[in-house]
């Protein structure tokens, strides 16, 4: 009798179908062979997720999607802001990773200094605040390569060259992998790791592997604390349908 | 000629009116002569703030709040979680105060050890995340009193003296000032301060303080880096009004 | 019936009482309808402070200041090295507020990285030792614009340019707001503020409304731990007459 | 065509045959279908590692452990102080996991706060720090439970109750999930995790899912920097056999 | 020919000589046979050191007792508190050593651990600001032992009953090494390391061997930077005897 | 009579005899009159220690060394990385003294900003790590100079070159004092201190005098905690003659 297939919901927050589609491959790539993997797009919130005010909308849809998809074994989230994924944490009723964190601790063992290069520059706080809250402050850099989201997907945005400019001057600055710092990186990772000679590490990908140990282990997010279950409360105004169920 | 006013917006970002009111209360008792205190309450979301998901659940309502009075001189988000205090940065036309940095750094004036108290244990984790990233870990402790929000307001509910008990077990321990770590006990410091013989900071009015202070030093959010102005972008769902404007 | 203005005393920790007037008019500049600047200059010590040394010379003149205006509400120290704040703090009868510490947390509520740029290099280490201990290790950078306090005041000494230069080189690494690091700049802010286009604070004018945050706060300084007040002790030579009273 | 199977070697550095049994089991009950566990005891050294003079004399046995395996798709290092990490991967032909670090970072993706339980007090300072070395100081604690790790396997030695209790406290005092800080402790985290109603993370099995996580990435130790490969150079005395190859 | 003697002055910055007489004792005990030790004690100021206040009351006398040594091939500054280490290490011509940075650095090479242990609790937040100053904020932890240091001269004060107290305490949670926290205890280190069998480091001894070692190594306080000599500047009012000459 | 002289043992961990000689030279060079100085190279291990692989191997030697010679007064291990000093000090029964540790906090007390110039850049990392666990992570960077460890002896290879150029970058970036981050170094400091005209600290020089230091004070290595003697346990394979016995 075959095991069950372990269902793997990887969520794109933003709501931008095409870059769902980038995802959900660079997931099935790396799929082990009993995982099922299916993407969404979330069905409300901006088109791309670029500093602090973006996030902070993405998140209901977020939270919209995970609660409609109950069966699911784990989730991934799947931006490099990790947005949302503690309140995701609070009431998922399966473990839930981000793919910035998952992406940190596969490049930390594998290498004792990091890159991290996101899109535009006013994702490097957002993202050096995430990487001190992980621990990697004393190991992790962050630098922007100047490429917005949406343009990852253009044909003729040179945003290849600048992607490839940028790794190149973090490995001459003691780098010793690279963790691309977006979603929309995700196709991008074999390509580089080829002709840079280095691990470069893709956040989808790594949090899928870390969807699929958590599962293994049969470990789910901890109820004491931090992430216990919020109690049933009032909630006014449009956004109630999402507010979790007793 | 009189001056102009200053004017603050005070967003209650939980939607229990009854909750605005003791705000408005707490801040108008200190505002300065020439400042008006206007409160509102957010349209929606949850009815109390504890923790990661209710948090999440409050910045849409808190944004829209803030977009709604473009004529405000500041704004101060009445939740000691500083809901969605960089995301209303990013937008709003005019400084933004939180009250628990505000109550921080005006308690870090006066003293060298400060103890954070606030509701539910829930709620100690996202705290300590706060004070570490405001620069507070060596010097501020966050403990509970055990008190959920909503029984602040309950007359019986015991609140008064679970929180009596905890500020005296936290001067045993060193403490040098005591932070009250939640927008609904800001009717309370002037009683406590009396009682316990050490300064007792509310961060509502710590709050009101530093939005006068930003206000009269001419001083608004940076747009460079961090804080630059979103761009305008697509949004999709109901999400939608509130993406701010070119 | 008016209310009673708020009296507020700005120390100049150094002897050159060019300075304390430059200083003077930036307080007063900022300050609320009801307060009260006075400027004192110290009546001994370094005619300007660099560095450790200067710094140590300093403590005396400035607490005896201190303690001939016991009527003061709050007194401000008027030299980026907060020089003697914890001292000072622990005989005041009043709040006492530095300008650094003052800066930090100001420029810390609009923006997310800081440059502190301050007169020579001699001076760097110890304001980074500051910036330790306010907690903005992570987010604030000090530099030197290689100006001697006391040139700031000639004209023909080439000081203006050479903050300009240090300002731009700040702004292309990163920072979102500037911070200036010495008291004799309170007069550049507004000027500086307006040709580069993002917030610039002056540490004076910052103390000025966190002392009259703290007086509208009824909040002084802590008696239990760090400020108790000294005990009446024997003092032997010179320094005697300033030794607290029972 | 059926996938080639992952093979994981795991090696137990200390010299005691009867834990390696423990602990290949361990490993064994959480591998995929797709993987093969190889456990092998290190022919030299310590019976157990207790500290930092143990350890030292554990990694020449484990190093060459490795090195007679140039097969293996990935290994484990089975002792929670990770003896030997960084040299291993210095020289591996393949990725080398710790389970403390694997431990950590899987309890850290379903808790905020993690308690670290291990066996004697010599244990906590070198565990504290690989705790912070691996980004998790201000997240993980860890004490002891005063058993030593033979006493593991020895029945009526009073192991499993001095853990039950060790694993209370650390729930009174706000652990969200703990972390069995010892490789002889593989076979209790079930029992333990239906008993405390917390997530119970054992690093063995954690370290599993990691290494198959690398295998299924393709990523392997970078070369860059500080696991470049050790040069052919000369070494003397009995040790020399060890000594990579060009 | 017989080497010249190294000559050590010990500044007892307290205006209390029977607390000099007890330092001299301590150093004298373990100075090394080329070793001279002249004791002086500060000319003005308090008659003990107990927090911020008397610090920088403390610092005009111990510079000049510094400047008027100017022979001594080195220096040691023997209170607790390191009174004015970066003022003298900016104009003394030779090296200065503080008893807190060499007791702390002496017992970090024999121990993980350490416990410093004060007079009065109001000496607890500034040892801990140079704790952390000087790297040991994860190593040592500084508790008081409610003993004035007056108290530690006067017989029938219960004060060596109190430190006993104390010290057992420390052990209890794990310290493995003690860090005498007064100049003052300097008599008591050889007797509670016989009472309690764990090293028990004195400052003022330790002082003595730092200041011999870096005798012996011919090296001095670096001209670069932090420690700059001071240039001549004006001085006024009565302070001005102490300032530097070119 | 005479006292009884002080033995100092120096072991060179790596295999290479022609640099004990050197660091011999060193070491004398320093000692004071009634110090000894013995030195041995260790029996076995690599020719040079350079990074993580290195060191481990060294480890087995040096412990053998040090066990070779229970009557010497203090031991010091004449490797930069500090090689095996905490299993060292758990078992010699002598005080262990560590060069990079010596030379930091040798440097510290002369200079705020340190600079540590290391050989291959693979070491950096490493040497990172040991800065951070001695507390100088704030204080000291670690550069390369590119030069092989024993290039250091050999005429004709440029390092004399590289190491100045690295000296003169690092005094440019700001560092107060230079500590030459190899024990190969050791006879350089004099010259270079000379021709920089700032303090060089050779770590073999700093450690005989921290050595005499411990000795001169009765002080040895605490045996509560980390530094726990190791129980007399079963060793299997060639390792076992250096086990330690009860």
């Amino acid at each position: 009798m075959p095991m069950p297939a372990t269902k793997i919901l990887v969520v794109n927050p933003n709501t931008t179908v095409s870059m769902t589609a980038t995802i959900a491959a660079a997931a099935r790539a790396v799929a082990a062979p009993g995982t099922e993997i299916s993407a969404v797009t979330s069905s409300m919130g901006p088109v791309s997720i670029e500093g602090f005010y973006d996030e902070a909308f993405a998140v209901p849809g977020l939270i919209q999607a995970l609660l409609q998809a109950p069966d699911a074994d784990a989730a991934i989230i799947a931006c490099f802001d990790d947005t949302g994924l503690d309140a995701a944490r609070s009431v998922a009723p399966f473990p839930v990773v981000g793919i910035c964190e998952a992406a940190l601790l596969t490049a930390g063992q594998i290498a004792k200094r990091i890159a991290v290069i996101t899109t535009l520059p006013r994702s490097i706080v957002p993202l050096e605040e995430l990487v001190r809250r992980y621990g990697f402050a004393e190991r992790a850099r962050v630098t922007a390569s100047n490429v917005a989201v949406l343009d990852l997907e253009k044909p003729g945005s040179g945003a290849a060259k600048k992607l490839d400019a940028e790794i190149a001057r973090a490995l001459e600055q003691g780098a010793e992998a690279i963790v691309l710092g977006c979603a929309g990186m995700a196709d991008l990772a074999a390509a580089l790791s080829q002709k840079f000679g280095v691990p470069i590490v893709d956040g989808v990908a790594a949090a899928v592997k870390q969807a699929e140990a958590l599962v293994g282990l049969g470990l789910t997010t901890s109820r004491r604390g931090s992430y216990a279950l919020p109690g049933v409360k009032g909630y006014s105004g449009m956004l109630q349908p999402f507010a979790p169920k007793a």
